[in-house]
C-alpha cells in the first residue's frame, strides 16, 4: 500500500528534473542535429589553431582531392549555395591556401587549387581532424561509430 | 598490353565526372551533417503552411509536454542560446502559440506555457511532422531509419 501511494504521487517539480521530450523521440532530424552540434563544437574547438570551420575543412579537401575543378562542381558536391562557397573562397584566397584561376576554355569559369601553402596547410589541418574523429570514436564507441559511418554512408 | 595502356591513361575530365570526397569519407559529422540538412530542408517545406523551422518545432514540443517550465530549462534541454530563444520565444508569443508568465517566487523567471490556439496549432504541426518522417523513412528505408535513431537515441 505504501509503495503504491508513493507510486502514484506526483513527482517532486524541481528545477533539475529531467524534461519530457514528447513526440520528439520519434523525429531522426532531432537526434541527427543534435549529434551533429555537438560534433561540430568539438571540430571547431580541435581545430582552433587554423581557425578552420567544418565547410572550410570540406572544401579545402575537396579541392585537394580533385585539383582543376570549378567552383560550381565544387560547391554541387558539397550542397553549398554559391554565394556562401564565393565568399568561402575569398577568405581561402585571403590566407593564400587556394587559388583560382580562369578555366582556358570559359573566362567565366573558375578552376580551383591548392597553393602548395594551402597544401601543408591541409595536411597539419587533416592531422587535428583525425585526432577529433578519434576523441568522437572513444565518445560514442568504436562500433557505434563505424555502424553509424556505415548507415549515414550509404545516402551519400 | 592495351588494357594495361587503357588503365593507365588520365580519365577524360568531364565537368560531370563525380568528384573524389577524400578524407571526409572518414569523417561521421560530415555524413552526419549531409543527411541533416537534407532532413530539415523537407521539413521545412512540410511545415511551409505554418512557417515552423525544425528548433521552433522542437520548443513547442518541449513547453507541450512540460508546461510551466522556465525558459532556461528548455534552452538547456534544446542547447539553444539564451538570446537565440528570447528570440525565437519573442516571435511564439507574437503569433499568440505562447505565453510567458512570471513566476511566483522569482520575478525574473519566467514559466512557459502553450496557449489553448497554441496547442492547436501544434495538433495540426505534429500532424505534418509525422508526414514528414514518413516520407523519410520511405526515403532510408524504415529499416535503417530505425537503426539509424536507435543508434542515435543512445547518445541522447
Amino acid at each position: 500500500m505504501r509503495s503504491q501511494a508513493l507510486k502514484s504521487m506526483p513527482m517532486k517539480v524541481s528545477g533539475h528534473a529531467p524534461l519530457d521530450i514528447g513526440v520528439l523521440r520519434t523525429h531522426l532530424g532531432y537526434f541527427l542535429r543534435r549529434l551533429q552540434v555537438e560534433i561540430f563544437r568539438d571540430f571547431i574547438k580541435s581545430l582552433s589553431e587554423f581557425d578552420v570551420r567544418p565547410a572550410q575543412f570540406s572544401v579545402l579537401v575537396l579541392i585537394g582531392a580533385n585539383p582543376g575543378r570549378s567552383q560550381a562542381e565544387i560547391g554541387k558536391a558539397l550542397n553549398i549555395e554559391r554565394a556562401r562557397l564565393a565568399k568561402m573562397l575569398n577568405e581561402l584566397e585571403r590566407r593564400r591556401w587556394v587559388r583560382r584561376r580562369s578555366a582556358v576554355n570559359d573566362g567565366r569559369s573558375h578552376s580551383l587549387h591548392l597553393t602548395p601553402f594551402g597544401a601543408e596547410k591541409l595536411a597539419q589541418i587533416k592531422a587535428l581532424a583525425a585526432i577529433h574523429e578519434r576523441r568522437l570514436a572513444a565518445r560514442l564507441g568504436k562500433d557505434r561509430r563505424q555502424q553509424l559511418l556505415s548507415l549515414l554512408q550509404e545516402f551519400g
